[in-house]
């Protein structure tokens, strides 16, 4: 369900508060700990296969924030859009972010 | 070509001076930067689509990160371990990590 | 824009007149000459780093037709179940297919 | 285990028997009736998202094609290779073709 402050325009118009914010800050908090973990693996010398298997799960916790956001973007801005008529623009703008990850 | 220390063999038999170890460790502290840049962007409700844009970056940067680490890895331990005939065990566990990316 | 029988409901409820169907149909009778192709290639033994080439343009061609049928989907069947208050499950479904894409 | 012949240097120096051969082209040819089986669908006006579930299927195919030909590759041409003291440009060949598919 979108919470209903989803895709609120603000005084500039693009301002959204994402649904379930706090746990979206947690998951990236996580990311970047992940990060630095990676950089201190590569500082302790440590073996090259181990390293890339941390920077494959620093890139699927990122796939799924991805996820989650394209998924808060479409329930909330895009539906929204879709229902003032406005659907056309906001679609093609929403394929262009899936195709960055679709690639 | 492989700086001369690449994949020294330490004394747990797993340690790699990765080549070029402080630009790799600068591009992780880069990525780090962004990744908090994210959570900054949620932090302060900044719209789906251009949070989503800068995902998309640092999951490039992560990716340029993980295809230097297996060119270091192919052209240091991999190569190393075929000249010393063992390079079948070598190239499957090259191969994993591979798979991991291409998917 | 959506051709005005795209997402038509057909006896079984699920039957979609592609937009741009003719031209979808030769993209895929494209593909499907590639894949011969590669296999052509594999059976007079050519080098494998040219066949690889070969499977990834093929790959890069399926991946703009998921992409298009990932839009026609969201502009037909997506956006007509959010005007009619159905879009909650309609989203859900894209996302499930979405992140088949995404990985 | 690299087959004997594999990597075997043809008249023209780039000519390379696949392991399993046979097992590649009876993938290959079943990606080519895959692929053929999406155009039906899209001629039947089949529900968007279930060819989209068969493009994904066709992909993964691809995928696995792919990274098999990729180990072949690295186990015959790039190990050869670097035996030989030629590893450096081999290596260099398959990091290429490896950013293909990682992305």
């Amino acid at each position: 369900m979108t919470s209903p402050e989803h895709c609120a325009t603000g005084h500039d118009g693009r301002h959204v508060v994402q649904p379930h914010k706090q746990a979206l800050l947690k998951r990236l908090n996580r990311v970047e700990g992940q990060v630095r973990g990676i950089a201190q693996m590569v500082q302790e010398d440590r073996y090259c296969v181990d390293v890339l298997t941390q920077v494959a799960a620093v890139r699927s916790a990122l796939d799924a924030v991805a996820l989650q956001l394209l998924e808060n973007h479409t329930r909330g801005c895009v539906a929204e859009a879709v229902r003032a008529e406005r659907g056309e623009e906001a679609i093609a703008e929403l394929m262009v972010a899936v195709k960055r990850f679709a690639r």
